[in-house]
C-alpha cells in the first residue's frame, strides 16, 4: 500500500517520478486520492496558471510548446497540462504526451501530462485543475493549460487560469464568430496564430472592433490581439510579455486574488455537487428513476411529478443517513 | 393573472400567439412555468427533433432555412429553436429572429425562436428541450434546434433530439479535428456544407476514414456523409432523405424509444440537481463558504475539508426542512 505521505514528500522534493504518480492517482480517483489533494493544497499558490485555449486547428500545441521553450531558457519550470476531450471510442488521446511535444519533452525542466476525456467532459477540467495543483506543490513556477476549443472545456479551463489566452488564426474569422463561441468573455488576450496567412490584418481589426464594444470589466483590463507564428517561433516573446504584464496587473490591484477566490468557489461547488449526487443516487433510487420511464413514454406521469416524488423521497430520509 | 390550462387549450388548437407565450413563460421561469410543462408534457411525442450543430460558421442557419422550406413544401408545420450561446455583454443574441430567417419568417406554418444564453451555457439545452416539447405539444410536425458549436452546447443538443447532424466546411478540417471537438459521437451523419469550396473531396474522405474506425454502435448505425451547398439549396433532399432514413432506422428497431428514454432520464436527473441545489445552497451555507475563502486562500484549509463540513451540516439539517 502506497503512503499518501511519502509521494507528497518526493514530489515536494521536485521528484518526478512522484509527480507523475500523484497525478495517476489522482486521475484514477484511487483511495489516495483525497488524502493526496488536501495534502497538495496547503503547498499551492505559487505557480501562475496560464490557459491556453481557442478552436481546433489554430495551432495552441505549438504555440504552448514555445512558449515552454521560451519559460525554460529564462530559468523557469515549466507544467503542461493538455486538455484533450477526445472521442471516447479511440480509447484515449489522438495526439498523446510523445507526440504533441518534440522539442521540450526531454527537458527535465517541463513536466508534461496529456488528459484525454474518456468519454465525460465534466470532470476533465476538475481533473486538470487537480494536476495543476500537483505540479504548482511540486515547484513548477508556471502550469499551461492547453485545451482544444469544445466550449464547455475551454469555458471551464479558463476559470482554472490566472491568464487565458485565446488563440485564433485569420480562418477562424471575424471577432463576430469569436463572441458567438463565448471566446471573447474568457480571453484575457487573443493571440491571432499562422498571422502570415491572408486575412490576418482583416481579423486583427476586426478582433479589435469587436473588443472596443466589451464592456471594460470592474478593473478596466482591456484585452489585445497579438500576432504569432507560431511554427516559427515569431510573437512568442510578445505573448510571455503579455502575459506577464497581465499578471502584473492582476496582482498590482488585487484582481489575482478575487480570481483565485471565485476559482476556489467554484471548486467547492464541484466537490459539493458530487457528494449530493453519490448522497442522492442510492440504487432504491435508480431503481425507481427507471421503473417511472416506461410510464413517461406513455404519458401516464410526466418528469417534473417524478422529480418531485424523488426529492421527497431524499428529504425524508436524509436525516437518517 | 393568466391561466397555464388556457393557454394549454389555446396552443393545442395551433394558436402561435399562445405558442410564444407558453415559451416566454417557461424560458422566464414564470410561476405558471411548471404547471405549463407538466400540461404540455403529456401532449407530448408525435414531433420529430432534429439536432442541427457544427463549429461556428458552417452555414447551420442557412441549412436549417433551406430544410424548414423543403419540410413546408411537404405540408409539415415546422418549429424551429435556435440555441445561440452569444456573449452575455451584448445582451441577448446577436443574430435575432428577424435577421436570421429571411425566407421562412412569414409563412404561418413555420414557428422560429432564438434563445440566447444570457451568460449561462448550463440552463440553455433545458430551456431549448422545453420550448420543443412546447411546439411538439402544439402540432408542429418536425422541430429543427440549431445550436452554434460551442462545444456543450452541441452535446447537450445532441440528447435533445431524435436525429442529430453535425455540418462542417472543408475548412474545419479532417476528421481529426472533428473527434477532438466530440462531434463524432453525436452525429448521426454529417453534412459537408460549402461543398463547392477546395478541399471538400478531400475533407470528405477524410471524414469517412474516420467513420470507419468508430465502433459501430449496438444498434449498427454507420453514419454517411452528404454534401450540400445550402446557400444554393444543392444536397437539402438529400438532407431530408437522410434524416428520413435515420429515423425509420430508430423506429424499426426500437432505438427511438430507447433514445427518448435516455433523454427523459437526463432530463429528470436535470429538475433533481436544480432542486438539489435550491435546498443546499441557504443563505446561511453561502454566507459560511464565503467566509472560508479567506481562509482557504491562506492554506489555513482546503476545499476537501470545507465541502465535507458544508455536507454534514446539510445532511443533518435537512430530514427537517
Amino acid at each position: 500500500m502506497e503512503d499518501a505521505g511519502i509521494i507528497i514528500e518526493q514530489l515536494l522534493s521536485g521528484d518526478r517520478r512522484a509527480v507523475a504518480r500523484a497525478i495517476s492517482l489522482v486521475e484514477n480517483e484511487s483511495i489516495l486520492s483525497k488524502e493526496i489533494l488536501k495534502l497538495v493544497y496547503g503547498q499551492t499558490g505559487k505557480a501562475y496558471r496560464v490557459g491556453i485555449t481557442g478552436p481546433p486547428g489554430a495551432g495552441k500545441s505549438t504555440l504552448t510548446n514555445k512558449l515552454a521553450k521560451l519559460y525554460r531558457m529564462q530559468g523557469k519550470k515549466v507544467g503542461i497540462i493538455a486538455v484533450d476531450p477526445t472521442s471516447p471510442f479511440t480509447g484515449g488521446a489522438l495526439l498523446g504526451d510523445r507526440v504533441r511535444m518534440g522539442e521540450v519533452e526531454l527537458d527535465e525542466g517541463v513536466f508534461i501530462r496529456s488528459m484525454a476525456s474518456r468519454g465525460s467532459l465534466g470532470g476533465l477540467s476538475k481533473r486538470a485543475r487537480e494536476a495543476a495543483d500537483i505540479l504548482d506543490a511540486a515547484g513548477y513556477d508556471i502550469v499551461l493549460m492547453e485545451t482544444v476549443g469544445v466550449g464547455q472545456s475551454e469555458l471551464d479551463i479558463a476559470s482554472a487560469a490566472d491568464t487565458t489566452l485565446v488563440v485564433l488564426v485569420p480562418e477562424s474569422g471575424d471577432g463576430i464568430q469569436a463572441m458567438k463561441a463565448g471566446l471573447m468573455e474568457i480571453a484575457d488576450f487573443f493571440v491571432l496564430n499562422k498571422a502570415d496567412r491572408p486575412g490576418a490584418e482583416q481579423a486583427v481589426m476586426s478582433l479589435k472592433m469587436i473588443l472596443g464594444f466589451r464592456a471594460h470589466d470592474a478593473e478596466s483590463w482591456m484585452p489585445e490581439v497579438v500576432q504569432t507564428q507560431a511554427s516559427n517561433g515569431k510573437g512568442i516573446e510578445e505573448v510571455a510579455a503579455y502575459i506577464h504584464r497581465h499578471r502584473l496587473f492582476l496582482e498590482v490591484n488585487g484582481a489575482l486574488e478575487r480570481r483565485r477566490k471565485v476559482r476556489l468557489e467554484g471548486r467547492i461547488r464541484e466537490l459539493i455537487d458530487e457528494q449530493l449526487h453519490f448522497d442522492f443516487w442510492t440504487n432504491e433510487r435508480l431503481s425507481e428513476l427507471h421503473r417511472t420511464l416506461e410510464l413517461l413514454l406513455q404519458r401516464q406521469s410526466n418528469p417534473y411529478d417524478v422529480a418531485a416524488g424523488l426529492i421527497d423521497d431524499f428529504r425524508a430520509s436524509n436525516g437518517k443517513i
